[in-house]
């Protein structure tokens, strides 16, 4: 057996809570880790089209290995397989293997993959167990960890699922070798995500390190996923189904999933593009209301260009979008409470915090000046 | 506001507790009720076109009296409805009314919306408050009570699902007087399970008092829905996701979910017309394995004669039906684990237990002693 280096981190929520692993190379022997956590020695992977051909035969190679039963189900690549089609067809698949409820189901993909496999697990048999095997940027240092599971619906993403936690998540850092640049930088807006909420050190630390674990340092990726799958879990931990603090995870996110909604959640913006143009938003506003000194500001937007990502509406083609078109997209997000938007804005960088308090002329003259004036 | 006689039950499970309350025309003023339980003054109302004529504006006229905005959907009725396309749909239509978390779903109607409603509740914005307003027998005395909801998929009913409570179950004995006879016969064999699973006193006052709860006096009915929720509500607040005890309240039901899966789940035969006849079948075997006295299990089945409900394979037109077919039905049932089915034998009436220790060639011999003879 390989020697791999890792670092585990528990998430704790009391009987529902799990490890995260971390490390290079995990899934070639990702039996040591996984049949612990098993009820019985029978598993079913769900994976994509994308990734079966580099992960599924060393994954299931090594279960088999440990005398693990395998059955494998390969999806199309995409987000469109977030969809109550896939939903049902994914359902039906797993129940004519004539599973049981301690069949576990592993999750090997991105977020698309983990998202439908977490909730279809939520659901066939009103509940099986789950494992998370993440394989891209975003899903090892996001969508994996917290529970948060689901499909997309004609009325918006995410907005049909289940807050349902997976028994263990191994997060391979060299996964991310396969990885299209372009989703690999856009799970990486993710990452910077935890330095500005609340942790400059770390902010300042991706500063100089970001092209180093982009470029495959697997050192600083580790580092990297495990500061980021920490600061989540720590989030989560205080607040498993988003009644107040979780809701410091959505920085960026209200902003870029009116973009995403308005792009279709295609291949036009990723949703990491959709967050660092979203969280550049977020604390310009914060500025323009007079809570951000406007330096930090313009850090964080010189910092998503020096890792090539998009920090304002250019790459989009906004010719006929209007800002109340975006306003009404968010109107429409789950957390929308007595019809008042909730924001994560900032006083700084490591300083987001929560409010329902903004003024909805305040966005719109923002989204205005963005559509009309920095993106021209 | 009509003074209403009623007796409340609370079911016991932490923060997820919540009332049981039964008593006849509790619709028509059903805000005392409801008003309390809401988060915010909005409900959207789901019910089928059975249920709708009846008694769809007397709840929201009691409701919209009370303050509350109320929208409401109208699906078609019947088992057909307890769909993934029916899931979908809803859930679509559900949030096009942009609802919020705080907005409540109530499901009017019988067991099929109240499951389907429960997973969508379970499901939509990843989990909204529902209450339940069982307008049938058997929804009242079983599916409206203890949390499992779901729809059906080509394997097998109720495969895909939720454990979640409602936030209060309104159960309005009156509205058992619009409901088809043979329904309300159906619903009144998971009555009786009650009093065969640990209530021999229950089963006693059933023998004498049966006929005229089914020609409609509240008072007896009123008595029977409470005594059969309390029976269930005990078991579920002891075993709330299925571990163990709860599984006592599936008597009559692995052979029951047989025959259903055999005729279709239509009209044929009705859920709760398979659950008298598979009571029957597990008092048989029970006596059969010489555990349970001859003369309770022809008490049993004399009892379901009396009130005409089936006890035995008559009226199905069995002409093609196979032992091997039959047990190949029960094999995929949710409790399966490692292979074994579980059952639900008895050692007289009231006197039920739990096993995994039944040879399939005695229960092959069983279902084939029934094809040929019992009900040739």
């Amino acid at each position: 057996m390989t020697k791999v280096k890792t670092e585990t981190l528990r998430v704790e929520l009391g009987e529902r809570g799990y490890d995260i692993v971390v490390g290079a190379n995990l899934i070639d022997t990702a039996a040591t880790w996984i049949a612990p956590v098993l009820a019985r020695p029978r598993v079913v992977v769900i994976t994509d089209e994308n990734v079966a051909p580099h992960y599924l035969a060393p994954l299931t190679d090594s279960l088999e290995g440990a005398g693990i039963q395998c059955d494998a189900i390969t999806l199309p690549a995409g987000e469109q397989t977030k969809s109550f089609s896939q939903f049902q067809a994914l359902c039906e698949s797993i129940l004519e293997k004539r599973v049981e409820r301690s069949t576990t189901l592993i999750a090997l993909g991105g977020g698309v993959i983990g998202d439908l496999v977490g909730y279809t697990a939520a659901s066939v048999l009103r509940g099986m167990p789950f494992i998370q095997v993440p394989t891209t940027l975003l899903s090892q240092v996001d969508s994996s960890v917290g529970g948060k599971t689901g499909i997309n619906t004609i009325h918006g993403k995410n907005l049909v699922g289940a807050f349902y936690q997976p028994k263990l998540v191994l997060a391979d850092t060299a996964a991310l070798n396969t990885l299209d640049k372009r989703q690999l930088l856009a799970g990486y807006s993710e990452v910077v995500k935890y330095g500005l909420i609340d942790d400059l050190e770390f902010f300042e630390w991706l500063e100089v390190n970001a092209q180093d674990l982009i470029d495959g340092n697997m050192d600083k990726r580790r580092h990297a996923v495990l500061t980021s799958c920490a600061a989540k879990a720590r989030v989560v931990a205080e607040d498993e189904r988003e009644g107040g603090r979780r809701a410091l995870l959505n920085l960026g996110h209200t902003f870029g999933h009116a973009l995403e909604a308005e792009t279709g959640y295609g291949d036009t913006l990723l949703h990491g593009e959709a967050v660092s143009i979203g969280t550049a938003m977020a604390f310009d506003i914060s500025t323009r209301l007079g809570l951000c000194p406007g330096q930090d500001t313009n850090r964080v937007a010189a910092h998503f260009s020096t890792i090539n990502l998009p920090s304002d509406l250019a790459p989009l083609p906004t010719e006929n979008w209007t800002a109340d078109k975006l306003l009404d997209h968010m109107s429409r997000d789950k957390k929308v409470e007595d019809g008042k938007l909730t924001f994560i804005l900032a006083r700084g960088i490591g300083q987001s915090f929560i409010t329902r308090d903004i003024n909805k002329d305040d966005v719109r003259s923002l989204l205005d000046d963005w559509l009309h004036h920095k993106s021209g």
